[in-house]
């Protein structure tokens, strides 16, 4: 079947591009003597992951439990989840997954860690758990340095957890406007984070992974010496955020989402059947060089505005009702999220269709 | 089982509120002596079509092919598409569908209803439409007036086609910045709607309907002799951006996303476990009375901040880690869009599951 076969809206994997970036990005982590354990948030696809593991990749992350269920029901058997795991209806779940795969959970604070602790203890069990950094986000994790060294020692006197080391995401990069912002912002990252490593060891504390990365900041925080591994998400498929960031070329986006020409009501005006539901209203990055809320390459003509199921395109250009279009997204995670499968093309032929399993597994 | 026991995030809807917001609309639509069609598109779930039609609805609305097909296997027989429906994989489904249920659908283009009518010529079936108006929101439809006569002119001339009337959704309600300026909005698109049936009548063609209406707008649509039904949607739940709008108090909203508190890595921040993938990123309105992302009504706290899946607070107010909260967001419809299912709720009791059965019925 062709793409343009496809009823819309559907969501295009271009293959070639997926494996070239699965390609570029493992050859980036060997280059650089770090491991590759890719965010599964991306894709949310247990194929996709297996993908990522024969291209070289050590394990996966994922963001949350039930993302990492169905990665290890998928195959995936070397899992980091990249969050804090809290409560006990969760706990009810990790701990029989830890039984079947490798797992690492993050953790920032006391009371997480004791909780965790203690349902383990219950159950007999041990886990590896990271701690999480905050190296400039202000999102979730300790400040490095002191607070970082309290909460290690903290976690060291807990039997059943075993400290792997550190980990940051270092999700400011896509506040930057220009590629030395990433650049700064990519080694800064890195550079805290192997001090606070050294800062434990100093300590007696062993430190086994600094893991570290975001898509757009992974060359540069992979440079630091003392980095073990990086975490990017994104790069399988690329989008209009990274091509902003310079973090990629467009034609490097694997990912597009096919829709249909419904209705041309103006001369300066043309309705797509992708509206929010669809392509969702996440924005652009803020470099000003994307107006909208995705492109299209064929035609050269950015989606203005998004209703729930339109998309609105400002242009004179020659569209004509029934056309099939396709759009690169401005954010690949939270569409592919919007979706229950992707249809993987070679050229323009269908030649697999990719589960999003991980979607809708909310807790 | 008590809310506070479902594991997190979890989506919220309480009953009673619903049931209110039911009757407050119903109440309306005989008060002004319109027929309420409702748009299905905020739940997506045939059960609380059902509400709305015990509630009074004369029948609903629908965005989209996929989601007409799931509410007519659930029971809803009169079903209006407010959207053009383009290309024979979709005529290939909307045939049987009108089979099944009355259904009607929206065209706004010459090519767009001979299309239709050359489907159903084949099929030798007939079907209702209605022509989609512009009435200012400026995304599809013809504009009001001598372009809307054109069509429906040629409408008329197409042998499979019944014009049922017109339909129109002023979208631009939800751009203004006071109750005045929705009241303006609003009575403008329901003269607008009448004045275009005028004129299709003195030239001999029957107007059966004039469908109106978004749940900001209903209220002053409604009153406009002349207009024949209304359309909201939201309603039936409520949101951050409906009370922002002077369309309902915040103790009308019946949806919340419960969270849970998982990082409180600073003395002014709160980390929760529902991010973008649970609230989408969709803004406020445009008052500037909304500064965040969703509210916790019980903690007077707003949401600064998305990540895919984190909430950021910038509070100093207690919370402690693994505390659950429950957030309103600002657009109900989106967010029932990330979930399988929603937990009805009497009290802190929950009560029922709506399945979110239209949810990823793309096409």
């Amino acid at each position: 079947m062709k793409a343009e076969e496809l009823d819309t809206p559907a969501l295009l994997v271009d293959l070639e591009r997926l494996q070239s970036n699965l390609e570029r990005m493992s050859a980036l982590a060997a280059e650089h003597g770090v491991t590759l354990r890719p965010h599964t948030k991306t894709h949310k696809s247990p194929e996709i992951a297996r993908m990522q593991l024969e291209a070289g990749a050590v394990g996966i992350t994922c963001a949350k439990l039930g993302e990492a269920e169905v990665m290890a029901a998928g195959g995936c058997d070397d899992i980091l989840i990249a969050n804090q795991i809290i409560g006990e209806a969760k706990y009810r779940r990790l701990l029989p997954l830890a039984r079947k795969a490798r797992v690492c959970v993050a953790v920032d604070s006391a009371f997480g860690a004791e909780s965790l602790n203690a349902a383990l203890e219950a159950a007999g069990q041990q886990l590896d758990v990271v701690i999480e950094i905050n190296c400039g986000q202000n999102r979730a994790g300790v400040l490095p340095g002191e607070e970082a060294l309290e909460l290690a020692r903290h976690v060291q006197q807990l039997s059943r957890l075993r400290l792997r080391g550190l980990m940051t995401h270092g999700g400011h990069a896509y506040n930057q406007t220009t590629p030395e912002g990433i650049e700064r912002v990519g080694l800064a990252e890195g550079r805290v984070m192997v001090e606070t490593a050294e800062l434990l060891r100093s300590h007696g504390i062993p430190v086994e992974t600094v893991s570290v990365g975001s898509s757009p900041a992974a060359r540069y925080c992979a440079r630091v010496e003392g980095v073990t591994e990086i975490r990017p998400g994104t790069y399988v498929f690329n989008d209009l955020t990274q091509v902003e960031l310079g973090a990629c070329r467009l034609q490097d986006c694997a990912l597009t989402v096919l829709a249909t020409v419904t209705s041309r009501p103006a001369r300066d005006r043309v309705v797509l059947d992708a509206g929010k539901k669809a392509l969702t209203s996440d924005p652009a990055g803020r470099t000003g060089r994307n107006p909208g809320y995705g492109f299209l390459p064929e035609r050269n003509v950015w989606v203005a505005r998004l209703s729930e199921e339109h998309a609105v395109l400002d242009t004179k250009t020659e569209f004509h009702i029934g056309e099939k279009v396709r759009i690169v997204p401005n954010h690949a995670c939270v569409v592919v999220n919007m979706f229950d499968e992707m249809y993987g093309l070679r050229g323009d032929e269908v030649e697999r269709i990719f589960r999003v399993e991980g979607r809708g597994k909310m807790q």
